[in-house]
């Protein structure tokens, strides 16, 4: 089956996205995709943008697109690098900028792609273990590296580090890279954007697939100093000379651009997650402090890939991790206020 | 500027794309998009799907794409890849099929991607001459290697190897991976496609650029037998687990079904690329046979950089190499027809 594959890959186990499905009446809080349609600015913009210059290359550069982020960030556009989404961009920053004969390091409980990248391209990789309340420590972080990964939020915990503590971490880190991906960073965290002018060595991922309403389009972006941007583009302009389509450019600056919209979305996202946190505490599980559009919960009494199973049966899709240290814990993204009621339902008869 | 750079990169010299310009006025024939717009299907399937769903992740595994193609060419869907553009389709390949201890087989003037994807991949090449008209000579392949790679209509020069070459070549190195990219092949040249069931280490490349009108959307793909294409989907799993946005795989899908459209631009594209080889060759121009959507051709008394700026200067932009071999040529794209004409009556001037 592999006779003509590179040695390289033989051994890679690719990364396992959440269920993707078309069913009717089902209640998908499974992959922390907004429950909120995008701006209808965005829309209006694609569907105007959707015409006879589809036939053209997008502009490999992305120009448009890095004005609204640039605008909206209020920093210069030579500190921005787009992608096809941010895991384009993530897998980027590691083979550019992570791939030193030091070990990189990276939480043991976070985002499951970062083991997946470092396979890839033959990047050592030092799990450090998060504590016992599932928190990154950043004192366990000051050590000889190849580059420093953390989530913040973290996934799939939802557990943020403050400004602070980012802000030690660059102190006591300035000879490798140190990645903040910050996927989640809209519904409530600090963002270490206000540190990249400080420290060439920081470089921040984005996207616009959650706090945008937009993981159907594929736009991520990073922001560092320019020598940090500089590796990013060297690589890309070696895999893909235009990795983000006309559309992609069109509707992502749109989306940048209608900050009301994003700020009244995270908001209610905020108060649904507030609101459903409370009834699973009420319902008897524990739940981890989040600052994302999901929580991470587990119940003392019922173990995780049952209730996955029994809300599955439901209709009600959430996130299970067959994991070491997790898999008492489901992951359940943010879905609108009737989808979290549903949701409590449904655990309401589960747990009887 | 380069001190966190890994250090696999910090040699890499980046591909240079055709230049994109937004100017008003511009003949643009430099980069091999086509004149046309797309189908008109295609505008309409985009426009309905630029919705509230894009909130939502594209299916990963892009199916109805991959429907669409397996029924345009009659094969199985389980020997199909689709990716962020041909060129991303080729990164992969070469990572993932064409990393072997033995160096790969290319032309030396070809798609000047591949060596790029060489050095950023740690794949060597031996870049085998082609032939004093510019042709590749197939007998120059049978030796040992870690893969062939063959544009086919080749580029820049759009000459094409008949299917019985490929055959040839085929049944004479059955160990490697062969690769051919038919990127033109719609525009005159026979597919190689008819060859997948029979050689399981045959990768046709194609794309949705140039003969679908689709160059701003990014849709390419590879089709060859399921050992291959599971090379490509665990490569593909590594990196971005949805690299083909919601509109790619809705407007890919609708291009690929509307037959009738993609048969009759390809057909008037060829036809004006005839009138314009005619032209060209009563301006004394030396002129490739070409199968593709572009003409390959230089003059004995002008040089290619002279009439290249010449025709910057009448706002008509086309492609000129400064590489050894093909310097003195002129790469073409067909136009529309008043395109064609707006440059033969620019050639005259500057010829005299």
């Amino acid at each position: 089956m592999k006779q003509f594959w590179s040695e390289s890959i033989r051994d890679l186990a690719p990364y396992v996205p959440g269920e993707q499905s078309n069913a009717a009446n089902l209640v998908k809080l499974n992959t922390n995709e907004n429950p909120y349609p995008p701006s209808p600015a965005v829309i209006e913009a694609m569907q105007r943008a959707t015409d006879a210059d589809l036939r053209l290359y997008p502009d490999p550069d992305s120009l448009e697109l890095k004005r609204a982020i640039a605008e909206f960030h209020d920093i210069p556009l030579e500190w921005i690098f787009v992608g096809n989404s941010s895991d384009e961009v993530l897998a980027h920053a590691f083979l550019g900028l992570l791939k030193h004969p030091l070990p990189i390091l990276a939480p043991d409980i976070t985002y499951s792609f970062y083991p997946v990248y470092c396979a890839l391209y033959g990047i050592e990789r030092v799990a450090v273990p998060v504590d016992e309340q599932l928190r990154v420590r950043i004192t366990d972080y000051q050590r000889p590296n190849g580059g420093i990964v953390l989530a913040n939020p973290n996934a799939p915990t939802g557990i943020a580090l403050s400004l602070d503590e980012i802000r030690a971490l660059l102190s006591a880190n300035t000879e490798s890279v140190v990645l903040i991906d910050e996927a989640y960073v809209d519904f409530g965290a600090e963002s270490a954007l206000s540190l990249v002018g400080e420290f060439p060595n920081l470089l921040v991922v984005q996207t616009l697939s959650k706090s945008r309403s937009l993981a159907g389009l594929r736009v991520g972006f990073a922001i560092g100093q320019p020598s940090l941007i500089a590796a990013l583009e060297c690589v890309k302009g070696c895999f893909n000379s235009y990795p983000v389509d006309r559309l992609g450019n069109i509707g992502g600056a749109a989306a940048m651009r209608d900050r009301e919209y994003f700020e009244n979305t995270c908001a209610r996202i905020v108060a649904s997650r507030e609101w459903l946190r409370e009834r699973l505490v009420e319902l008897g599980f524990e739940v981890l402090p989040s600052q994302t559009n999901f929580l991470f919960a587990r119940h003392p009494a019922h173990a995780g890939a049952a209730l996955h199973q029994a809300l599955r049966a439901r209709n009600i899709l959430v996130r299970h991790f067959a994991k070491p240290r997790i898999d008492a814990f489901l992951r359940v993204t943010i879905g609108t206020d009737a989808q979290c009621q549903i949701l409590v339902d449904a655990l309401k008869e589960i747990l009887g």
